[in-house]
């Protein structure tokens, strides 16, 4: 039985992290609901709104994979690295490579809030000059501590600084190479003053990229664009001049 | 080798989270930025900002256990859980109990970010009236949310509503008690104002509180109570009238 990948059809957001790992291990999956024939839109917002299902979701992304359904990014990420080798299999790798998509997951909900400091529920044009100031913080100071502490982790790796967690690719690196290509859509001229303090991040997006199944999936239908419903949202007016 | 936490030794913060586990099932530990025989603040902050440390993490709370250092507070409650029967063994319940850590991790966050909607570096008294508007829409629309969600899982759950997960004791409902208790100590009015609508949350940290290591720690000098450094703050104006 194919995965079933459930997430909102018209953004990448944490919904592609998911996506990555599927592509790159060439498992079989449906993306509910952009798949008319699934059920689409319906049968995702039945899944997280019926109080009858088991193990019901808080939110997507959910991922149904035979008779488990599991949510939360970095949960299901750690359920497909260990059945597909996508994480190490020894207890203090498979920790730490964890442990670093959940600093990455942290990652994510700040840059969602540089546009949403107020309510995810508003339009950002409701909390615009919150987000100023929010971003502003976010571009001089937590951006820096993220990216430069994640370059760290590369040069410090023991197994050679390609690879976030051990000598091969994990999900945590799929996850790094959709955060510097979204960070880059977001803030393009904030990343481009920070690209000098974090090389082997950017070439750590560049190898992902070029992985065979990564390339095919990136040009294929099935990928979908950045875009201002997203995490990753290009507001000019927020991006460090 | 007793274990070593590793947190902000004036609040309870994400680490009680951890404490509370480690209380519960009779670990020796040492609290170390609050044990000056252990080098105190001052080794935590070596460990932290130490880039030559293996796995150095982004944030407190961490976890050293035997040759482990483990960050990120669901990823050591899923190591405790593991290895003190504090989560169901099998996949589908393990998975299910690290999927509601999780989500109980995005509402912490949710609440810290009432008091500082635009930056954690800054006071909150420079941003309190976007805490004010982020405080409003959290009372009036995610808390409810998040609050009715985890008392229908007590409610759905087919091992009896006394758990969030299965028929036993699990580090997410020692989470739950701390939330609760945060909840309740931030946002006296509206937690009276849901009561009515999360009877079994409520049971559940009455439940937790009254578990014999439990109810020793609560009243041992080793608990912290809440503070106005913490997660969970008490400002009156921010509370729902």
């Amino acid at each position: 039985m194919p995965y079933e990948l459930y997430y909102w059809p018209s953004i990448p957001g944490r919904g592609e992290l998911i996506r990555l790992a599927l592509e790159e291990c060439g498992a079989e999956y449906v993306d509910v609901a952009r798949a008319s024939e699934q059920g689409g839109m319906e049968a995702m917002m039945r899944l997280i709104g019926d109080p009858t299902t088991a193990h019901r979701p808080f939110a997507p992304p959910v991922l149904r994979a035979d008779r488990l359904l599991i949510a939360q990014t970095a949960n299901i990420l750690r359920y497909l690295g260990a059945r597909h080798g996508l994480a190490p299999r020894e207890e203090a790798g498979e920790l730490w490579t964890q442990q670093l998509q959940l600093t990455l997951a942290d990652l994510l909900a700040e840059v969602h809030d540089t546009h949403h400091p107020i309510a995810s529920g508003l339009y950002y044009e409701d909390q615009k000059s919150e987000a100023r100031r929010r971003t502003g913080d976010f571009l001089a100071s937590r951006l820096p501590k993220y990216l430069t502490y994640f370059e760290s982790v590369l040069e410090r790796n023991p197994d050679g600084d390609r690879h976030l967690s051990g000598g091969s690719l994990t999900y945590a690196d799929l996850s790094m190479f959709q955060t510097i290509a979204g960070l880059r859509y977001a803030f393009p001229q904030a990343m481009q003053g920070l690209a000098a303090r974090i090389p082997r991040l950017l070439a750590l997006h560049d190898l992902v990229r070029e992985r065979p199944r990564i390339a095919a999936y990136l040009g294929s239908p099935r990928w979908l664009p950045f875009n201002e419903q997203g995490i990753f949202r290009h507001y000019p007016e927020l991006d460090k001049s």
